[in-house]
């Protein structure tokens, strides 16, 4: 990690761009494969899994006996530590749920919001190296609290057809409605536009790979919704002379081992606590199995001195990390000042590893600087808000001139005469 | 306006089809545009101002002087109606705000969430015929309870370089931060990306032309939030023996006379009640000041008649209207089986002009079938929700060993080592 000394303030913009993602030349690929299995559907996913996948699927949707399968392989520790998170996440998840509140706005008009569910969703879960099932776990229960009818979830097949057992006893635990063997692209396409066997969904969430991601961003230019643009995950360490400098290499370890392009940014207002804590990053670094990732994430990753706290949380706040962990004893003095983040951690024991996967809060969060714009998922991620009136006689009595008014004014005759006609008739009556 | 009688489910989709815009080739000229405001600025605002708005302008931002001009212009009838419109929107918008909940998920874990402003927004309002001031109140009062610290609007100027006193009026009395006058893509371009004088926003809201929907579109995929896809607006009537044709027929023509593209649809069990509704909206057509739009919208527009009261609420259901009007004495029992609805108008006097203006609620809202998985526009789409973590040591204790397992299982072993470290120093201490 690289350490830079009180930077100036114009070069702060700099320092908090991402690395580019150029993703220009997987448009071309990315459209044809969807269009082929918007097209040719099952066929073309047979296609596409023996052509990415190497595997030749008769049929892609998990069956009870696999699910049964996969629950003998699954051991009873891992089943309850997945429960223990399980539980937490909804304990928070249920309490975002929003009580309807009716707001009379005046005389007549009453005003609400009712939070209805997205009907169908899809989920994708990566396959590859790591099966993340916790990443299950952060999907699926908002969408069953929020009740979503249907929660298809795809995830690509290994060599021999089949699905990491913890994928299929999280998403059967959690009530999953549909499982699919199906990875890539072109399993965006099918929960997009759907096949003979894949139900079409009306919002599509989860990570992936550079052409999932893509895929993604397709299919949402065509009415699709999806969770939030895409990018490489990242944290932001604020410590101090508070901070137990093995637990911040520890930190920034987890977010180096997550790939070879995740960025660690460490902050503190003294070169002595750099110091302490680089040193245990090298010393943690050496024994980790994927320590050649989490090496190659250090390259991109640096450590910035500043003047005060004042300072840290200025450029954390431009920096708009997706984790922010404020290791200090005092890190509750820091929440007022937090304008741009996805997650916050805060104290020496709360660590990211804590919100990947069992304290409750979501791990879906916006990358990228988008914690400037974005929030990360939550229920709100699978519902709509419709709002209601109801105006009564009184009600457009009381602001029907108001209208009429506008409308005129707007040009609006037709709008106009909805309000006179309404006005007329209860003057007549 | 046609009238499907009794149509079979298999052809409701169909019929519930928008007409697909065919925008495949703006994207090229929406493209240079942004790219040229992206490199030349302020110089290439003032090149499209001359080319598209037919006026040479020196300086964008709308100064005081032309404030306190538009003041002046402005009737205090129409002021006074703005500002009726005002204090309701601000009722329900206000109403929306979100009590931070910390909840304890297990013992020494407590997860929040806060609600914090996109420091940044832009709205953008379109010039043309009529002079959008409504869509001001809709999306900068929300934006100013959030606490956005910058709501800048872009609005194209006429050939005499000037904006409508209205526009000005009522930017000035929500306050709205900077106004430009600038147009077309080019003004999401430069709301995007800034120039000399315009700052870069992290969010662009606001309806316009297709060139402003596909530079919206574009921006997105560079990172800049939009408020949700674009259509042509639409409004979906059930109506029953209890309805007043005559009031129907009017919502029907205030729905018409937004657009040539803009479809009504109606939905009753009897062909008398359609019939009058219909004789209704032929005799107050023919008075209209927008009466060919009007005419163009109802040949794309339909009357479907249908068994019951629950065929009419799953069709609409399946439709998804922006605009859904129950025009009916017994509405409220509607109510729990709307799932997919913009917003919703509840009885006689509940007309669609009441939501485009005054009642309190929003009336920027999901068109085209997205309202099956977009929310309209609220406070919420100005804020994001960042979440929190407290996590003690004895929280640590309580979830520390369910993470190690489930990182374990992931293959990620910084993630369970940040969890060990800590566990290992609350037994020594």
């Amino acid at each position: 990690m690289k350490i830079i000394k009180y930077p100036a303030k114009k070069d702060w913009a700099s320092l908090c761009k991402r690395a580019i993602l150029n993703q220009n030349n997987l448009q071309e690929t990315v459209q044809t494969v969807l269009n082929d299995v918007k097209i040719n559907q099952n066929k073309a996913l047979t296609k596409y899994a023996k052509l990415f996948d190497k595997v030749s699927l008769t049929s892609f949707e998990i069956n009870q006996q696999e699910i049964e399968e996969a629950d003998k392989l699954v051991s009873s520790a891992l089943k309850e530590a997945i429960q223990l998170a399980k539980s937490n996440i909804e304990i928070f998840h249920n309490s975002q749920k929003e009580e309807e509140k009716k707001v009379i706005t005046t005389k007549g008009v009453t005003c609400w919001r009712k939070s209805v569910a997205i009907e169908k969703v899809g989920l994708y879960i990566p396959g590859g190296s790591a099966p993340l099932f916790s990443t299950i776990l952060m999907l699926a229960i908002p969408a069953k609290i929020a009740g979503c009818k249907e929660i298809v979830l795809c995830t690509p097949p290994n060599k021999e057809g089949k699905v990491h057992p913890a994928i299929l006893y999280t998403a059967a635990l959690v009530g999953v409605t549909k499982i699919f063997k199906v990875g890539g692209a072109q399993a965006i396409g099918a929960m997009a536009y759907g096949t003979e066997t894949i139900p079409s969904v009306y919002k599509i969430l989860g990570p992936g790979n550079q052409y999932v991601t893509k895929a993604k961003e397709l299919v949402q230019q065509q009415g699709i919704a999806i969770d939030m643009p895409a990018g490489p995950s990242e944290v932001l360490v604020i410590a101090d002379q508070t901070s137990n400098a093995a637990f911040v290499a520890s930190d920034l370890l987890s977010q180096a081992e997550h790939g070879a392009d995740s960025q660690a940014v460490l902050l503190t207002t003294s070169s002595e606590i750099a110091q302490n804590i680089l040193i245990e990053v090298n010393t943690q670094l050496k024994e980790l199995s994927r320590r050649e990732i989490a090496e190659k994430a250090l390259e991109n990753s640096f450590v910035i001195i500043l003047n005060s706290s004042d300072e840290m949380i200025s450029f954390s706040n431009e920096y708009a990390p997706e984790h922010l962990i404020i290791a200090s004893e005092n890190a509750s003095t820091y929440i007022d000042k937090i304008s741009n983040a996805g997650s916050v951690f805060l104290g020496n024991y709360s660590c990211e590893s804590a919100g990947d996967y069992a304290s409750g809060t979501n791990h879906t969060l916006p990358t990228n600087g988008y914690a400037k714009n974005y929030s990360g998922v939550s229920l709100d991620s699978f519902i709509k808000k419709i709002t209601f009136q109801q105006v009564t006689k009184q009600g457009i009595a009381t602001i029907g001139k108001a209208i009429e008014l506008m409308a005129e004014a707007e040009g609006l005759q037709a709008h106009k005469n909805a309000v006179t006609l309404r006005l007329k008739d209860i003057e007549r009556n």
